[in-house]
């Protein structure tokens, strides 16, 4: 049963589980006392920092355990910006964050702090020069990821690390992707990243302060992990990411090579055997393992559940897929297709023969839910009126695109569609629609009920 | 080799052990996620939250798990005070709770809060009078541990909860050190505990609120935990946590029973073995495993390092054995000797055979540590001047204990000996030796450098 979100997270690594199984005996007691049980443990704790910091670049006493990648984010967010408050209170971040980062931000809003949205080109990649001009006098902190956890683009770290050292900002990486594939080049201050992306437990983040990079932990007073990282250190599950990263790094190279000649087969199959699809992302700087696509005309949970069915587990950014039914804010902040969503990330040692199965199963799973969602098969017969209005009002995702795609054959070349929409997705979606199907995406404006998304039939 | 120091932490019970294996490999995967995997997570989770409900005695939507109990405490106690922060900031709590709640506690007063401490008795026990009578109109929360981490002395959380209740003011219970010998009874509002103290994994707090209890969790946004905890769940743990809880629940009754009879042996026999030795703690309102006492004229860390060295791992909470080199603030605010200080906590299944041979043990270390330091070993000869100083600037706990009581002799009944000294300990021993000694502390005042400490000769 193939399992392709190891984006989401990976199962344990085994050298994760061995180191896992022998700390549980050797290493569950406090490491600050000074018995023998607390020496041992203090002794596997300091050897796993120095283990993690080696595969980070970084010195040991830089680096400190938290309890989740998350937990790294917001105590690396809100330490760094406390501790430059005389400078100012402005945080840059870039749009496609994840939602760790994107929250830390909020809650700095809320406290009267400001934040700027770096926008992203659309394979979801940060412009360097766009984020240099969001660094401003007051710039306490800026946080860039190094690679984008939903369409797998990576960024340009350590060009804009340069940037952020020669205006004296520092740079807070979030690593959650891309630290078991390799380090984080560049000149960045702190780094945040997560053990169970790499085949370590759950339980376990990082946290890395370079030396002489202010920062001052929030929170109440805790002694433990230099006053970083509050709570029991949990050592077995500490020991066991430090070493499950130093094996997977040790085989990095020939799996990503691996990898990535696969997620190049879906990349260029999908396209070929499922009609009206975008691959997004950036084809070439992007992580081995991630491939994200979206399908006119189809709802993602179906979708889903359809792959699921097929013995395929596989995530989506479309609205139907989310608690508060709003589309991926990665997808927005690319502007692509967000209907029909699909990110496909392989864990390490897939099997050829998944990825070719899975090419078979995805075009009959997208026909399926097409089908039954009565999506357009074809372009519709001679023209009719001037313009036609649709009203999809109360009709979700990817109701509105359907219903749009339906008629727009019935208006002549030079004819508008206008369709009504109260789903947030239609925003992101019709223009797509119209980039994807070379008509012309005239705007939006306030309807009685909803928003009136225009639509002009040029082709 | 006995491990004698369970109320730190305790070594894995076999059954989370098992838990653990098994749900590494079922629930390593995101339990928000639709597909299979992620379906199994949900389950799991779902599973563990409710067999954690069922030990604590709340419904499972009243209980979150948080990755220590360390954060447990921190978000309960910031969430609950700001939910109520239109009641007042002032927050009341015991003196002697753990550090977690200490430390919120001053987070909350560097933010603009206030916070009363009610003080203990010689025992370490609140009296519910001096509880409720700190309760005010802007009262927003109350805090008080179920027993305490360092003597075991139980507090009468049921009265004080009833008082909470009667005024309108949460109770939340610190029951890190109590939960796995059973639930806390009353009607609290919020409860905090920590797997690892039961013979769980680290890395798992819970954290109830009860329904109807106001609660806005603080810091940035999160989905996860009901919005209480965030971060990746650490599934494995959490299985494991909850399995353990409800295996030593099932056997607690003969283990209490056995571990309380231990420990009233030590409780009694130490202070015919050892000379100059307080037991402190309620000797019936008490935790079954936990026994502190205090050797005059010792150094703890020496005392721990005489243990550890015949196979004896305890706690103190003697200033040495302290980063901060302050006594322990619970044996502070109880009044007692906190000089040579030892913390016996006996985990589930300690042999009786162990605690003779620790009993065999303890008086040569004592008089070990004693010898080396040039400790009295009797009274002295006849008497002398009227009045003596003694010198003790630049000299850390026991000296100036050890140096007085070298001297007391040496005065006539009426004399005084006035004890110059600059470390924090003397403050709370000297009037601590001299409750025990039967001689007059006649007070303190200041010096040219440190402090004068007077004591009347009387017996």
């Amino acid at each position: 049963m193939p399992y392709f979100d190891a984006a989401s997270s990976a199962p344990l690594h085994p050298v994760a589980r061995q180191a896992l199984l022998a700390s549980l005996d050797e290493g569950w007691a406090d490491p600050s006392r000074l018995y023998r049980e607390g020496r041992r443990a203090r002794m596997l704790l300091d050897a796993a920092r120095e283990a993690a910091a080696e595969a980070v670049g970084c010195r040991p006493d830089e680096l400190v355990f938290t309890s989740s990648g998350t937990h790294a984010v917001h105590t690396g967010i809100s330490g760094a910006l406390a501790a430059r408050r005389r400078v100012g209170r402005h945080l840059a971040v870039s749009a496609v964050e994840h939602s760790s980062v994107l929250h830390s931000a909020a809650a700095h809003e809320a406290a009267g702090g400001t934040t700027t949205q770096v926008a992203v080109d659309r394979a979801g990649r940060v412009d360097p020069a766009a984020f240099a001009a969001a660094l401003r006098e007051d710039t306490a902190l800026a946080c860039l990821q190094s690679a984008n956890h939903e369409v797998g683009t990576e960024q340009p770290v350590a060009e804009i690390a340069q940037q952020c050292r020669a205006v004296g900002v520092p740079l807070l990486v979030d690593a959650a992707q891309s630290l078991g594939w390799g380090p984080v080049e560049g000149d960045w201050s702190l780094l945040a990243a997560s053990a169970h992306k790499w085949g370590g437990p759950a339980g376990v983040g990082l946290l890395v302060v370079r030396k002489g990079v202010r920062f001052a932990a929030q929170g109440p007073a805790d002694e433990r992990e230099s006053g970083r990282a509050a709570g029991f250190e949990n050592l077995p599950a500490i020991v066991a990411a430090a070493a499950s990263l130093r094996a997977v790094r040790a085989g990095v190279a020939g799996e990503a090579e691996k990898l990535r000649a696969l997620v190049d087969r879906i990349r260029s199959a999908v396209p070929e055997v499922v009609p009206d699809v975008e691959v997004v992302g950036d084809p070439v700087r992007r992580l081995p393992h991630v491939v994200t696509f979206s399908c006119l005309y189809v709802d993602g949970e179906a979708l889903l559940h359809e792959l699921d069915r097929a013995g395929f587990s596989v995530s989506s950014g479309s609205s139907c897929t989310s608690s508060t039914l709003t589309p991926s804010h990665v997808l927005k902040a690319m502007g692509v297709l967000t209907e029909g969503n699909v990110r496909v990330s392989l864990p390490p040692g897939t099997a050829a023969a998944d990825v070719d199965r899975f090419l078979e199963v995805l075009p009959g799973a997208v026909a399926g839910v097409r089908e039954r969602l009565g999506a357009p098969v074809a372009a519709s017969g001679p023209a009719g009126v001037e313009s036609l209005v649709v009203d999809s009002l109360g009709k979700r995702c990817p109701i509105p695109v359907i219903e749009l795609a339906k008629v727009i054959g019935d208006v002549p070349v030079g004819g508008t569609v206008t369709v009504l929409s109260d789903d947030e997705a239609a925003r992101l979606d019709i223009p797509a629609w119209c980039g994807m199907r070379g008509q012309e995406y005239v705007g939006e404006r306030p309807a009685e009920r909803g928003v009136a998304y225009v639509v002009r039939r040029v082709s």
